[in-house]
């Protein structure tokens, strides 16, 4: 089958390779209709990752048809429509037992990490009953493949544990992808401002149509005043840091009001400086979450109930033989605008 | 009357001053029974709050008998016996009607900062009625002074903040008073073991009379590792920061869980390194805290059910003619193994 | 002024009384702009609220502009706009500081019952600064008076004791204003599926214009059958009871999936019965509520921020000197269509 | 093998059966070494249970060791000590996911129910992985006992959905060994008072010395003036129903305080009284739940700290021998005392 290799640092090619088998009787082949690039496999890529080792299929993204199941395999069968949540979860451990499925002692995430992924025809998921999901019948499949990570990552790490509430005030910073998601999840909760703070003026243009009630671009150096101006003075109830450098992170901390929290959603290569000579006293807490997908169910529902339109995130379509391309497309995205890239085998 | 007066850095006196007055409507006027000197108000000596001008009487901390009240003063009557809440609380704003009475708009920490405070034979207390609270008949006096600041410091900013609950393990850093505190109300929700960590042998020592189920001498060097020893490898649910020193916050880095909370009880000066590089997939919760001592009728509640014994904290007395030796050995609590310092009008 | 009498059961009349003065300094003399009439002063019509007496001036709604304040008051100035809460609340009792207004030692719901109301040109108000919220300039008035109590009322006491959450279930059983306010908030937290109740075809029918996803006629005997039906044959996770008899009661408890809440918002004048035979091992909740109003401030940035449109829950307008032409129409409401009249001095 | 087999109402018999096979890749089957009788054995005796069918070995708790696994426990393996909960679990389920095990699709209790159970030399576990606990090295067996079921559920349906706080008061209705068990695990929490209500005396007496502050007999029919007196004229913040009759349920809403919590523990046998006429403004809660034992990890840690004895339960012994005579005494217990009868294979 094709499938797209990490071959190392900076090297990645399309390839044939076997298909994968049955390895232990949880696991189950998933023939991989629609998938996609992420940015942590970007990371990956630059060797930013050293849990990945060179010859690994990339990719924890898609959706696709079950092929074969294991003989412990119970809640799915060969043909079943399937969502593959990028955080393998076996459902028996300590951390999945109390819903915290990034860290599974046997799983978390793996695919397209420590195991090889789904940017190829076929896929093996372990602990398939709990890592897959079924499709509802009269699903988007496009949509669906937003719901392996993006959505989950921005809804769970974000929106939850940033606590958005009802009439609250709302920064996201950082427009990319992930950022995007965070906001169309937080509509959930009818805050009264959503803020996105950004470098790319194109993005902060996507963010207004996809429901941000204000726009900053941080380059003029006028974020902070821009967010106090929007706020009556005192900052955002909610900061949601969704780039991964400390600059970003210590907006967040400049931006956020008394009693006010900042969820980190992003990837930290860096320590960041927390200013605890400012903030001991304004009664904030601040969270980070390596996604745990135990909110897809939930989103599976409000998709299906057309409470969001997680296809919107979809800038490019490729095929499995192009995706060399879309690795190009998506990694340029400043040039190419490009948000997702679908590719379908 | 009699005040202790700080009359800049490093400089502090026993003088005489006028009784203070009603000013508002809300006021009442409180003849001082008991005080005690707090951690601030040697960091107000070392001239490091600079909201504290020369002049101010310090103390932020006591109980005493309603000598006058304003004309609006509603729940309290002349004669009652009452506990002075280290933080001012109006009731009516923004911030006080969710609860958050620290960021009071006309109170929050002003007595013994930015208004004259209780070290003193009377005290003014603004916002009265949401201020002060009814002694209980037969309630210990010494032990409802430890109810002005520390206990509901340590019980608000460390033990609620950090979630702590049945059966899990907590690490506190830091046995000076406030630790302790928290280590007394943390029992009230049984955690499997409570570890403190100090430099300081004696105040271990203390902390082991006080329930901590180990302890550990920071100075070899070795926390880390033997709070890992101590949780079968996998660090604390809960660590609670109590000194106030980067050092001592990145060490709760360094042992919290997965899906653990780090509750920042210190007064910080500086800044700390927030270490997101390894933290932002570990699915933490760092928060910060004023106290707000919405707690407080919690707490007399369970001092009236003899749940907890704040008054073991005590360990010198003086009269208020005296209370430049109590400052004297509150400072030197290395050597005079000092926690808390009554001081008697 | 002009004022609606209560003169016992069945008794109403337009009386000229004199204009309302301080009685204590933290009350305030609001001039009446805009009032309602609730299906409470209904009830109180009836005979069957023993705590208002004849004589009382009735209404617990309103907007108006301060007149006159007590020496006590500091949030509000004469001239103020202000939106008057249907919950008296002193802020320093212990329920108050709970933030449980309604059960305020001093307040609570007096307004209209126990002390004269807003069916007036003048109303007084009890503690005002923490009774009365200020009009945010360009706030529509007459969506505004929605929020004295119909609003919380159905957001306190249905959408959050019932915790609506995104993507679940959610019937709501009476779909008179209090259903129809309930429904307008539950829409905050993106639920699948709203579900009306009612037995008034034209109630129903603008309930689907208020965004009710499903809407089922109670009177054909299927209702438990229908809602069984468009939810998997698994009930609903939130039920909400909005007419107060033990039949829509106990249809909540036939609906209810395993794991859901029964929010109760009805006022009701006898006992239910509690299948508790059934429901003892579905780990359900069931809560009751006076409204609080303690999210007013919350709501009020909502209705800022354009999220919910309370205005349309208004159907017929009348001046003060029509008032009992409006409880006229207002208490034939299945003939008249009548969901909240508003009432202009 | 020697086994306690329900034969029809009335009927039951220590019979020879052969030893449980896997019939299951996730079942295990575990040589019983204690077990014991529950309050639901009894109902099944009398008929009250139907899907429980003749022919049933019957028990739900004990403690034993793996003796055999299927193909595809990864948890366990022959030779472990394990603890057996009373709920099977099979950690895929859309309830398992929610924490809601006693809803389990394929699972819940059927245990002794509807598939053979404890009381016996050998019993087959299905969803073993997620059925069966690690007994910890050196943990007491008898104590572990108590972990299959009776602790869990007094902790998880009346002292977690009670919500039981430091300070507040608590009554629990019933002293049985379920009330007693909830009195053991409330006092995780520190409450101020415990007020224990029942009509034996000798489990009153019990209660005592199990830590609860009060003791109320409500034959004398002054159980609410008691309760009353005992808490200021409010009533409790939590009422926990551990009989499981309409009286008892009635009892708790006369006891309980404007905002508190009514948590169901009791099994119900017929509808009871809700007095929503006086209820339906007074804020509070009523909870039900069959016991999802998703707390035993939890109740684990609280016994391996030595935080609780839950062995004081246990006030008989017995062979399986003469499990008979065991029924005999626990089906007496008003006159034998009887709390916790052990039975060992």
């Amino acid at each position: 089958m094709k499938a797209l290799v990490y071959n190392g640092p900076g090297k990645k090619s399309l390839e044939d390779r076997p298909i994968p088998q049955i390895k232990s009787a949880t696991d189950a082949i998933v023939k991989v209709v629609k998938t996609t690039i992420c940015g942590t496999d970007l990371h990956i890529l630059k060797g930013d990752v050293p849990t990945c080792a060179p010859g690994r299929i990339l990719g924890h993204e898609g959706v696709g048809v079950v092929d074969k199941i294991g003989a412990g395999v119970t809640q799915f069968h060969p043909g079943d429509s399937v969502l593959i949540s990028c955080i393998s979860s076996c459902g028996k451990c300590e951390y999945c037992r109390r819903g915290m499925y990034s860290h599974c002692t046997t799983g978390g995430w793996i695919l397209g990490n420590e195991i090889d992924g789904t940017q190829a025809e076929y896929v093996r998921i372990p602990h398939a009953d709990t890592s897959l999901y079924p499709i509802p019948s009269g699903a988007d499949q496009d949509a669906m493949v937003m719901l392996s990570d993006i959505l989950p990552t921005g809804f769970e790490c974000g929106v939850l544990n940033g606590k958005v509430q009802p009439g609250a005030n709302v920064a996201i910073v950082g427009a990319g992808p992930i950022g995007l998601a965070t906001l169309l999840t937080a509509q959930f909760y009818a805050p009264a401002q959503i803020i996105m703070i950004d470098l790319d003026d194109n993005r902060l243009a996507v963010a207004k149509t996809f429901g941000a009630s204000a726009t900053i671009n941080s380059g003029a150096g006028t974020a902070v005043e821009q967010v106090r101006q929007l706020t009556d003075g005192r900052g955002v109830d909610t900061a949601i840091e969704a780039v991964g450098v400390p600059a970003t992170f210590v907006l967040c901390e400049d931006i956020i009001a008394p009693g006010g929290t900042i969820a980190n959603v992003g990837v930290h290569g860096v320590k960041a400086d927390l200013h605890l000579e400012r903030l001991w006293s304004q009664n904030i807490t601040i969270t980070t979450r390596l996604v745990d997908t135990v909110s897809t169910p939930m989103l599976l529902k409000t998709v299906r109930a057309n409470k969001i339109d997680p296809k919107r995130l979809i800038t490019h379509r490729f095929t499995l033989d192009h995706i060399l391309d879309a690795y190009e497309v998506f990694g340029h995205a400043a040039s190419t605008k490009a948000l997702k890239v679908l590719i379908e085998t």
